[in-house]
Protein backbone atom coordinates (compact mmCIF):
# COMPACT_ATOMS: atom_id res chain seq x y z
CA UNK A 1 0.00 0.00 0.00
CA UNK A 2 0.98 3.72 -0.50
CA UNK A 3 1.08 5.43 2.61
CA UNK A 4 0.23 9.03 2.87
CA UNK A 5 -0.16 11.31 5.65
CA UNK A 6 -1.07 15.23 6.41
CA UNK A 7 -1.77 17.20 9.44
CA UNK A 8 -5.57 17.09 9.06
CA UNK A 9 -7.71 16.71 5.75
CA UNK A 10 -6.15 19.44 3.64
CA UNK A 11 -3.50 16.64 2.35
CA UNK A 12 -6.78 14.31 0.96
CA UNK A 13 -6.52 16.77 -2.45
CA UNK A 14 -3.50 14.43 -2.86
CA UNK A 15 -5.13 11.51 -2.01
CA UNK A 16 -7.63 12.40 -4.62
CA UNK A 17 -5.42 13.73 -7.25
CA UNK A 18 -3.52 9.91 -6.80
CA UNK A 19 -6.58 8.15 -6.54
CA UNK A 20 -7.49 9.68 -10.28
CA UNK A 21 -3.93 9.05 -11.66
CA UNK A 22 -2.67 5.40 -9.85
CA UNK A 23 -6.03 4.42 -9.78
CA UNK A 24 -4.71 0.77 -9.11
CA UNK A 25 -2.86 1.38 -6.47
CA UNK A 26 -4.85 1.97 -3.55
CA UNK A 27 -3.55 4.17 -0.30
CA UNK A 28 -3.39 4.07 3.55
CA UNK A 29 -4.51 7.69 4.37
CA UNK A 30 -3.14 9.51 7.72
CA UNK A 31 -4.32 12.84 8.82
CA UNK A 32 -3.44 13.73 12.55
CA UNK A 33 -6.92 15.72 12.77
CA UNK A 34 -5.81 15.99 17.47
CA UNK A 35 -2.75 17.91 16.43
CA UNK A 36 -3.80 20.05 13.68
CA UNK A 37 -2.66 22.39 11.68
CA UNK A 38 1.27 21.79 11.57
CA UNK A 39 1.73 24.95 9.99
CA UNK A 40 2.30 27.41 12.46
CA UNK A 41 4.15 24.93 14.87
CA UNK A 42 7.75 24.37 15.54
CA UNK A 43 9.88 22.66 13.15
CA UNK A 44 10.95 20.59 16.26
CA UNK A 45 7.52 19.29 17.04
CA UNK A 46 6.57 19.01 13.24
CA UNK A 47 9.30 16.53 12.63
CA UNK A 48 8.43 14.71 15.85
CA UNK A 49 5.07 14.20 14.83
CA UNK A 50 6.21 13.59 11.17
CA UNK A 51 8.14 10.42 12.56
CA UNK A 52 5.06 9.34 14.38
CA UNK A 53 3.04 9.10 11.55
CA UNK A 54 4.95 7.29 9.33
CA UNK A 55 5.49 4.84 11.89
CA UNK A 56 2.00 4.43 11.78
CA UNK A 57 1.86 3.88 8.08
CA UNK A 58 4.97 1.62 7.74
CA UNK A 59 2.90 -0.68 10.61
CA UNK A 60 -0.53 -0.39 9.12
CA UNK A 61 1.57 -2.44 5.45
CA UNK A 62 3.13 0.56 3.92
CA UNK A 63 6.03 0.50 1.57
CA UNK A 64 5.91 3.53 -0.19
CA UNK A 65 5.27 7.49 1.75
CA UNK A 66 3.71 10.35 0.64
CA UNK A 67 4.27 13.19 2.60
CA UNK A 68 1.24 15.25 1.93
CA UNK A 69 1.76 18.09 4.32
CA UNK A 70 3.67 21.19 2.83
CA UNK A 71 4.35 22.30 6.69
CA UNK A 72 5.78 18.11 7.27
CA UNK A 73 7.58 17.93 3.82
CA UNK A 74 9.70 21.40 4.11
CA UNK A 75 10.71 20.67 8.07
CA UNK A 76 10.43 16.62 8.45
CA UNK A 77 11.87 15.04 5.35
CA UNK A 78 15.65 14.76 6.14
CA UNK A 79 14.68 13.81 9.26
CA UNK A 80 12.50 10.49 7.82
CA UNK A 81 14.77 9.75 5.58
CA UNK A 82 17.59 8.97 7.76
CA UNK A 83 14.62 6.92 10.02
CA UNK A 84 12.77 5.10 7.51
CA UNK A 85 14.50 2.57 4.69
CA UNK A 86 11.89 2.90 2.49
CA UNK A 87 10.83 5.45 -0.63
CA UNK A 88 9.89 8.54 0.31
CA UNK A 89 8.03 11.16 -2.10
CA UNK A 90 7.21 14.54 -0.95
CA UNK A 91 4.82 17.19 -1.96
CA UNK A 92 7.37 20.57 -2.78
CA UNK A 93 9.56 18.82 -4.85
CA UNK A 94 7.22 18.24 -7.71
CA UNK A 95 6.47 21.82 -7.72
CA UNK A 96 9.49 22.96 -7.19
CA UNK A 97 9.94 21.37 -11.02
CA UNK A 98 6.98 21.95 -12.29
CA UNK A 99 7.52 25.67 -11.29
CA UNK A 100 10.58 26.38 -12.90
CA UNK A 101 9.20 24.40 -15.89
CA UNK A 102 7.12 26.89 -17.03
CA UNK A 103 7.48 30.13 -15.66
CA UNK A 104 8.96 32.82 -18.40
CA UNK A 105 10.37 35.83 -16.46
CA UNK A 106 11.55 34.14 -13.41
CA UNK A 107 9.36 35.60 -10.88
CA UNK A 108 7.64 32.98 -8.40
CA UNK A 109 5.34 33.56 -5.81
CA UNK A 110 4.88 30.58 -3.08
CA UNK A 111 2.11 30.97 -0.89
CA UNK A 112 2.36 28.50 2.36
CA UNK A 113 1.47 28.50 6.10
CA UNK A 114 4.35 30.10 8.77
CA UNK A 115 6.15 26.89 8.83
CA UNK A 116 6.46 26.32 4.91
CA UNK A 117 7.19 29.73 3.97
CA UNK A 118 10.23 30.34 6.91
CA UNK A 119 11.47 27.42 5.82
CA UNK A 120 12.88 28.40 2.74
CA UNK A 121 12.65 25.03 0.80
CA UNK A 122 10.78 26.21 -2.24
CA UNK A 123 13.08 29.14 -2.82
CA UNK A 124 15.99 26.71 -2.32
CA UNK A 125 14.47 24.57 -4.56
CA UNK A 126 13.84 26.63 -7.47
CA UNK A 127 17.06 28.88 -7.13
CA UNK A 128 19.05 25.93 -7.45
CA UNK A 129 17.01 24.63 -10.25
CA UNK A 130 17.07 27.80 -11.60
CA UNK A 131 19.87 29.95 -10.98
CA UNK A 132 18.51 33.99 -11.24
CA UNK A 133 15.20 33.15 -10.74
CA UNK A 134 13.29 36.05 -8.20
CA UNK A 135 11.09 33.89 -5.15
CA UNK A 136 8.89 36.01 -3.42
CA UNK A 137 7.15 34.11 -0.51
CA UNK A 138 3.88 34.89 1.54
CA UNK A 139 2.99 32.93 4.87
CA UNK A 140 -1.15 32.79 4.96
CA UNK A 141 -1.90 31.51 7.94
CA UNK A 142 -5.79 31.82 7.92
CA UNK A 143 -6.33 30.57 4.84
CA UNK A 144 -6.36 26.72 6.42
CA UNK A 145 -8.78 27.83 9.23
CA UNK A 146 -11.20 29.57 6.32
CA UNK A 147 -11.12 26.24 4.33
CA UNK A 148 -12.11 24.53 7.19
CA UNK A 149 -14.53 26.43 8.15
CA UNK A 150 -16.47 25.87 4.72
CA UNK A 151 -15.69 29.99 3.96
CA UNK A 152 -14.97 29.19 0.30
CA UNK A 153 -16.96 31.87 -1.24
CA UNK A 154 -17.55 34.53 1.72
CA UNK A 155 -16.81 38.05 1.14
CA UNK A 156 -14.02 38.20 4.38
CA UNK A 157 -11.98 35.11 2.62
CA UNK A 158 -11.72 37.09 -0.89
CA UNK A 159 -10.74 39.92 1.29
CA UNK A 160 -8.31 38.41 2.66
CA UNK A 161 -7.12 36.41 -0.03
CA UNK A 162 -6.67 39.92 -1.62
CA UNK A 163 -4.57 41.03 1.47
CA UNK A 164 -2.11 38.40 0.99
CA UNK A 165 -1.76 38.26 -2.94
CA UNK A 166 -1.45 42.16 -3.64
CA UNK A 167 2.51 42.04 -2.65
CA UNK A 168 2.98 39.24 -5.19
CA UNK A 169 1.15 40.75 -7.45
CA UNK A 170 3.01 43.95 -7.52
CA UNK A 171 5.87 41.78 -7.96
CA UNK A 172 5.03 40.73 -11.44
CA UNK A 173 5.14 37.25 -10.65
CA UNK A 174 4.15 34.67 -13.97
CA UNK A 175 3.56 32.01 -11.70
CA UNK A 176 2.29 30.97 -7.97
CA UNK A 177 3.03 27.62 -5.84
CA UNK A 178 -0.02 26.52 -3.94
CA UNK A 179 2.11 25.50 -0.98
CA UNK A 180 -0.37 23.88 0.82
CA UNK A 181 -2.59 21.17 0.26
CA UNK A 182 -5.61 22.98 1.81
CA UNK A 183 -5.30 26.01 -1.56
CA UNK A 184 -5.94 24.32 -4.61
CA UNK A 185 -9.55 24.42 -2.93
CA UNK A 186 -9.23 28.00 -3.28
CA UNK A 187 -8.03 27.90 -6.97
CA UNK A 188 -11.68 29.59 -8.31
CA UNK A 189 -10.83 32.41 -5.28
CA UNK A 190 -7.03 32.68 -6.62
CA UNK A 191 -7.20 32.96 -9.90
CA UNK A 192 -8.79 36.27 -10.40
CA UNK A 193 -7.10 38.21 -7.70
CA UNK A 194 -3.11 37.00 -8.44
CA UNK A 195 -4.37 37.63 -12.20
CA UNK A 196 -5.59 35.59 -14.95
CA UNK A 197 -2.14 35.40 -16.82
CA UNK A 198 -0.56 33.80 -13.33
CA UNK A 199 0.20 29.96 -13.75
CA UNK A 200 -1.28 28.23 -10.66
CA UNK A 201 1.22 25.38 -9.67
CA UNK A 202 -1.14 22.93 -7.98
CA UNK A 203 1.20 20.78 -5.63
CA UNK A 204 -1.68 18.13 -5.25
CA UNK A 205 -1.31 17.39 -8.98
CA UNK A 206 2.31 17.68 -9.76
CA UNK A 207 3.17 15.16 -6.32
CA UNK A 208 0.69 12.56 -8.50
CA UNK A 209 2.36 12.81 -11.68
CA UNK A 210 5.42 12.35 -9.73
CA UNK A 211 4.36 9.09 -8.30
CA UNK A 212 3.08 8.16 -11.70
CA UNK A 213 6.28 8.46 -13.36
CA UNK A 214 8.45 7.05 -9.74
CA UNK A 215 5.91 4.18 -10.40
CA UNK A 216 6.21 3.18 -14.22
CA UNK A 217 10.11 3.58 -13.40
CA UNK A 218 10.39 1.29 -10.41
CA UNK A 219 8.95 -2.24 -11.17
CA UNK A 220 10.34 -2.63 -7.31
CA UNK A 221 7.97 -1.65 -5.51
CA UNK A 222 5.54 -0.94 -7.73
CA UNK A 223 4.31 -4.26 -7.97
CA UNK A 224 3.82 -5.20 -4.81
CA UNK A 225 2.05 -1.41 -4.52
CA UNK A 226 -0.09 -3.00 -7.53
CA UNK A 227 -3.23 -4.00 -6.04
CA UNK A 228 -6.35 -3.22 -8.05
CA UNK A 229 -8.31 -5.17 -5.82
CA UNK A 230 -8.22 -3.58 -2.69
CA UNK A 231 -9.37 -0.30 -1.24
CA UNK A 232 -8.08 2.71 0.28
CA UNK A 233 -8.41 3.43 4.09
CA UNK A 234 -8.36 6.89 5.46
CA UNK A 235 -7.23 6.92 9.13
CA UNK A 236 -7.33 10.31 11.46
CA UNK A 237 -6.62 11.06 14.69
CA UNK A 238 -9.55 12.64 16.08
CA UNK A 239 -13.21 12.69 14.46
CA UNK A 240 -14.96 15.62 14.03
CA UNK A 241 -17.99 16.99 11.95
CA UNK A 242 -15.93 19.28 9.61
CA UNK A 243 -13.47 16.90 8.98
CA UNK A 244 -16.07 14.60 7.20
CA UNK A 245 -17.64 17.27 5.38
CA UNK A 246 -14.51 18.18 3.80
CA UNK A 247 -13.23 14.89 2.98
CA UNK A 248 -16.44 14.22 0.84
CA UNK A 249 -16.02 17.95 -0.84
CA UNK A 250 -12.34 16.72 -2.07
CA UNK A 251 -13.85 13.59 -3.12
CA UNK A 252 -17.07 14.00 -4.38
CA UNK A 253 -18.58 11.08 -2.56
CA UNK A 254 -18.68 9.83 0.79
CA UNK A 255 -15.24 9.09 2.79
CA UNK A 256 -15.02 6.50 5.83
CA UNK A 257 -12.99 8.26 8.42
CA UNK A 258 -11.63 5.33 10.88
CA UNK A 259 -10.46 6.80 14.34
CA UNK A 260 -6.90 5.79 15.78
CA UNK A 261 -4.52 6.91 18.95
CA UNK A 262 -1.36 7.44 17.78
CA UNK B 1 1.45 26.99 43.80
CA UNK B 2 -1.84 26.93 41.69
CA UNK B 3 -2.04 25.48 38.53
CA UNK B 4 -3.11 26.78 35.47
CA UNK B 5 -3.76 25.24 31.72
CA UNK B 6 -4.75 26.02 28.53
CA UNK B 7 -4.94 24.90 24.86
CA UNK B 8 -2.11 27.63 24.16
CA UNK B 9 -1.50 31.09 25.10
CA UNK B 10 -5.20 32.62 25.16
CA UNK B 11 -5.71 31.08 28.80
CA UNK B 12 -2.86 33.90 30.24
CA UNK B 13 -5.61 36.55 29.90
CA UNK B 14 -6.33 34.05 32.94
CA UNK B 15 -3.45 34.07 34.15
CA UNK B 16 -2.82 37.74 33.96
CA UNK B 17 -6.17 38.60 35.52
CA UNK B 18 -5.32 36.50 38.98
CA UNK B 19 -1.65 38.47 39.17
CA UNK B 20 -3.20 41.22 39.36
CA UNK B 21 -6.34 39.98 41.94
CA UNK B 22 -4.30 37.41 43.99
CA UNK B 23 -0.52 38.96 43.83
CA UNK B 24 0.94 36.87 46.35
CA UNK B 25 -0.43 33.69 45.16
CA UNK B 26 2.39 32.29 42.34
CA UNK B 27 1.28 30.43 39.21
CA UNK B 28 2.69 27.58 37.21
CA UNK B 29 0.95 28.04 33.68
CA UNK B 30 0.95 25.69 31.19
CA UNK B 31 0.10 25.88 27.13
CA UNK B 32 -0.22 23.10 25.19
CA UNK B 33 0.65 24.94 21.78
CA UNK B 34 2.17 21.87 20.19
CA UNK B 35 -1.87 20.59 19.88
CA UNK B 36 -3.48 23.90 20.04
CA UNK B 37 -6.46 24.44 19.34
CA UNK B 38 -8.62 22.51 21.66
CA UNK B 39 -11.80 24.12 20.15
CA UNK B 40 -12.37 22.31 16.89
CA UNK B 41 -11.16 18.94 18.02
CA UNK B 42 -13.73 16.21 19.88
CA UNK B 43 -14.75 16.11 23.70
CA UNK B 44 -12.59 12.51 23.97
CA UNK B 45 -9.00 13.75 22.45
CA UNK B 46 -10.13 17.23 24.78
CA UNK B 47 -10.55 15.35 27.98
CA UNK B 48 -7.27 12.83 26.82
CA UNK B 49 -5.13 16.20 26.65
CA UNK B 50 -6.64 18.03 29.46
CA UNK B 51 -5.76 14.78 32.02
CA UNK B 52 -2.69 15.20 30.63
CA UNK B 53 -2.11 18.96 31.14
CA UNK B 54 -3.10 18.32 34.87
CA UNK B 55 -0.72 15.33 35.37
CA UNK B 56 1.83 17.81 34.62
CA UNK B 57 0.78 20.30 36.92
CA UNK B 58 0.70 18.01 39.65
CA UNK B 59 3.80 16.80 39.25
CA UNK B 60 5.49 20.37 38.89
CA UNK B 61 3.82 20.79 42.59
CA UNK B 62 0.21 22.35 41.59
CA UNK B 63 -2.47 22.30 44.69
CA UNK B 64 -5.16 23.81 42.70
CA UNK B 65 -5.96 23.57 39.38
CA UNK B 66 -7.38 26.46 37.28
CA UNK B 67 -8.63 25.11 34.07
CA UNK B 68 -8.38 28.28 32.00
CA UNK B 69 -9.70 26.78 28.68
CA UNK B 70 -12.94 27.00 27.81
CA UNK B 71 -13.19 24.10 25.59
CA UNK B 72 -11.31 22.32 28.20
CA UNK B 73 -13.68 22.92 31.09
CA UNK B 74 -17.06 22.59 29.17
CA UNK B 75 -16.16 18.93 28.04
CA UNK B 76 -13.53 17.68 30.61
CA UNK B 77 -14.37 19.10 34.22
CA UNK B 78 -16.54 15.72 35.74
CA UNK B 79 -13.19 13.78 34.14
CA UNK B 80 -10.61 15.49 36.32
CA UNK B 81 -12.88 15.69 38.92
CA UNK B 82 -13.15 12.09 38.81
CA UNK B 83 -9.07 11.64 38.44
CA UNK B 84 -7.79 13.95 40.45
CA UNK B 85 -8.41 14.86 44.63
CA UNK B 86 -7.68 18.67 44.55
CA UNK B 87 -9.76 21.66 44.08
CA UNK B 88 -10.64 22.25 40.44
CA UNK B 89 -11.53 26.33 39.47
CA UNK B 90 -13.20 26.56 35.71
CA UNK B 91 -13.52 29.38 33.99
CA UNK B 92 -17.44 29.00 32.94
CA UNK B 93 -19.14 28.63 35.92
CA UNK B 94 -17.70 32.12 37.39
CA UNK B 95 -19.06 33.78 34.14
CA UNK B 96 -22.90 31.83 34.37
CA UNK B 97 -23.11 33.38 37.35
CA UNK B 98 -22.01 36.90 36.85
CA UNK B 99 -24.17 36.51 33.82
CA UNK B 100 -27.23 35.83 35.75
CA UNK B 101 -26.82 38.47 37.97
CA UNK B 102 -26.10 41.39 35.32
CA UNK B 103 -29.10 40.41 32.57
CA UNK B 104 -32.72 42.13 32.88
CA UNK B 105 -34.25 41.26 30.11
CA UNK B 106 -32.93 37.62 30.88
CA UNK B 107 -31.77 37.23 27.05
CA UNK B 108 -27.90 35.86 27.35
CA UNK B 109 -25.59 35.83 24.15
CA UNK B 110 -22.65 33.27 24.24
CA UNK B 111 -19.73 33.32 21.88
CA UNK B 112 -17.20 30.61 22.25
CA UNK B 113 -15.45 27.43 19.84
CA UNK B 114 -17.91 24.65 18.26
CA UNK B 115 -16.63 22.70 21.40
CA UNK B 116 -17.85 25.05 23.63
CA UNK B 117 -20.88 25.73 22.03
CA UNK B 118 -21.87 22.16 21.37
CA UNK B 119 -20.90 21.20 24.78
CA UNK B 120 -24.13 23.48 26.07
CA UNK B 121 -22.94 23.83 29.07
CA UNK B 122 -23.21 27.73 29.48
CA UNK B 123 -27.25 27.73 28.34
CA UNK B 124 -27.26 24.69 31.33
CA UNK B 125 -25.74 26.71 33.88
CA UNK B 126 -27.86 29.30 33.17
CA UNK B 127 -31.09 28.44 32.78
CA UNK B 128 -30.23 26.19 35.95
CA UNK B 129 -29.86 29.20 38.25
CA UNK B 130 -32.21 31.66 36.29
CA UNK B 131 -35.00 29.22 34.90
CA UNK B 132 -37.04 31.11 31.98
CA UNK B 133 -33.54 32.72 30.66
CA UNK B 134 -33.22 32.85 26.95
CA UNK B 135 -29.62 31.69 25.62
CA UNK B 136 -28.73 32.23 22.10
CA UNK B 137 -25.21 30.79 21.39
CA UNK B 138 -22.77 31.48 18.27
CA UNK B 139 -19.81 29.45 17.39
CA UNK B 140 -17.14 31.79 16.25
CA UNK B 141 -14.09 29.50 15.54
CA UNK B 142 -12.56 32.04 13.17
CA UNK B 143 -12.06 34.68 16.21
CA UNK B 144 -8.84 32.42 17.47
CA UNK B 145 -6.92 32.37 14.70
CA UNK B 146 -7.74 35.75 14.08
CA UNK B 147 -6.02 36.88 17.77
CA UNK B 148 -3.14 34.98 17.25
CA UNK B 149 -1.97 36.42 13.72
CA UNK B 150 -2.32 39.08 15.80
CA UNK B 151 -5.23 40.51 13.90
CA UNK B 152 -6.92 43.13 16.16
CA UNK B 153 -7.31 45.76 14.53
CA UNK B 154 -8.11 44.80 10.44
CA UNK B 155 -11.26 45.33 8.47
CA UNK B 156 -11.65 41.65 8.14
CA UNK B 157 -11.45 40.56 11.56
CA UNK B 158 -13.97 43.66 12.07
CA UNK B 159 -16.70 42.06 9.19
CA UNK B 160 -16.12 38.83 10.65
CA UNK B 161 -17.07 39.78 14.15
CA UNK B 162 -19.78 41.78 12.50
CA UNK B 163 -21.43 38.68 10.75
CA UNK B 164 -20.81 36.37 14.37
CA UNK B 165 -22.51 39.11 16.14
CA UNK B 166 -25.61 39.94 14.35
CA UNK B 167 -27.85 37.22 15.00
CA UNK B 168 -26.75 37.66 18.66
CA UNK B 169 -27.91 41.88 18.51
CA UNK B 170 -31.38 40.72 16.79
CA UNK B 171 -32.32 38.78 19.37
CA UNK B 172 -32.03 41.48 21.59
CA UNK B 173 -29.66 40.42 24.17
CA UNK B 174 -28.30 42.42 26.86
CA UNK B 175 -25.93 40.11 28.58
CA UNK B 176 -22.75 38.42 26.42
CA UNK B 177 -20.68 36.40 27.38
CA UNK B 178 -17.00 35.72 25.94
CA UNK B 179 -17.23 32.51 25.76
CA UNK B 180 -13.11 31.78 25.18
CA UNK B 181 -10.46 33.27 26.54
CA UNK B 182 -8.82 34.82 23.70
CA UNK B 183 -12.18 36.95 23.44
CA UNK B 184 -11.45 39.53 26.13
CA UNK B 185 -8.68 40.64 23.33
CA UNK B 186 -11.45 41.57 20.89
CA UNK B 187 -12.92 43.58 23.94
CA UNK B 188 -12.95 46.73 22.02
CA UNK B 189 -13.76 45.71 18.73
CA UNK B 190 -17.15 43.55 19.98
CA UNK B 191 -18.39 46.23 21.93
CA UNK B 192 -19.65 48.30 19.94
CA UNK B 193 -20.82 45.72 16.89
CA UNK B 194 -22.67 43.79 19.43
CA UNK B 195 -24.33 47.42 20.93
CA UNK B 196 -23.14 49.82 23.53
CA UNK B 197 -26.34 48.63 26.07
CA UNK B 198 -25.06 45.08 25.74
CA UNK B 199 -22.93 44.16 28.76
CA UNK B 200 -20.02 41.86 27.85
CA UNK B 201 -18.79 38.91 31.13
CA UNK B 202 -15.04 38.73 30.90
CA UNK B 203 -14.72 34.92 32.18
CA UNK B 204 -10.83 35.97 32.45
CA UNK B 205 -11.83 38.50 35.11
CA UNK B 206 -14.85 36.30 37.05
CA UNK B 207 -13.25 33.30 37.57
CA UNK B 208 -9.60 35.33 38.88
CA UNK B 209 -12.69 36.83 41.60
CA UNK B 210 -13.83 33.56 41.90
CA UNK B 211 -10.80 32.62 42.87
CA UNK B 212 -9.90 35.55 45.11
CA UNK B 213 -13.10 34.53 47.46
CA UNK B 214 -12.58 30.81 47.43
CA UNK B 215 -8.92 31.52 48.69
CA UNK B 216 -10.21 33.72 51.40
CA UNK B 217 -12.73 30.93 52.58
CA UNK B 218 -10.09 28.21 52.99
CA UNK B 219 -6.94 28.49 54.59
CA UNK B 220 -6.51 25.36 53.48
CA UNK B 221 -5.32 25.40 50.86
CA UNK B 222 -4.77 28.98 50.87
CA UNK B 223 -1.86 29.49 53.41
CA UNK B 224 0.36 26.93 51.52
CA UNK B 225 -0.75 28.44 48.31
CA UNK B 226 0.36 31.78 49.91
CA UNK B 227 4.15 32.56 48.69
CA UNK B 228 4.87 35.97 47.87
CA UNK B 229 8.74 35.24 47.24
CA UNK B 230 7.71 32.58 44.43
CA UNK B 231 7.66 33.84 41.05
CA UNK B 232 4.79 32.51 38.19
CA UNK B 233 6.55 30.08 35.56
CA UNK B 234 5.18 29.42 32.90
CA UNK B 235 5.35 26.12 30.59
CA UNK B 236 4.57 25.58 26.46
CA UNK B 237 4.76 22.40 25.00
CA UNK B 238 5.68 24.38 21.62
CA UNK B 239 7.75 27.52 21.05
CA UNK B 240 6.51 29.90 18.12
CA UNK B 241 6.99 33.41 17.59
CA UNK B 242 3.78 34.35 17.71
CA UNK B 243 3.46 32.35 20.99
CA UNK B 244 6.06 34.78 22.80
CA UNK B 245 4.74 38.02 21.22
CA UNK B 246 1.02 37.42 22.37
CA UNK B 247 2.00 36.81 25.96
CA UNK B 248 3.99 39.77 26.35
CA UNK B 249 0.65 41.80 24.52
CA UNK B 250 -1.16 40.48 27.08
CA UNK B 251 1.05 40.81 30.51
CA UNK B 252 2.41 44.10 28.87
CA UNK B 253 6.05 43.03 29.68
CA UNK B 254 8.10 39.86 28.23
CA UNK B 255 7.45 36.64 29.41
CA UNK B 256 10.16 33.78 30.15
CA UNK B 257 8.24 30.61 28.20
CA UNK B 258 9.80 27.53 28.92
CA UNK B 259 9.28 24.49 26.44
CA UNK B 260 8.70 21.14 27.83
CA UNK B 261 7.39 17.83 25.86
CA UNK B 262 4.21 16.36 27.19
Amino acid sequence: MIGIFDSGVGGMTVARAIEQLCPDYPLIYFGDIARTPYGSKSPETIQRYAVNNTKFLVDQGAELIVIACNSAASTALPTLNDQFDLPILDVITPAVQQAVQVTKNGKIGIIGTRATIKSTIYEQGITARRPGSKVFSQPCPLLVPLVEEGWLGKRETKMILRRYLYPLRRRQIDTLVLGCTHYPLLKQLIAPRIGRRVQLIDSSIAVAHTLRTFLAGHADPAEKLYQPQAKSRFFVSDLTETAGQLAAHIFGRPITLEKVNV
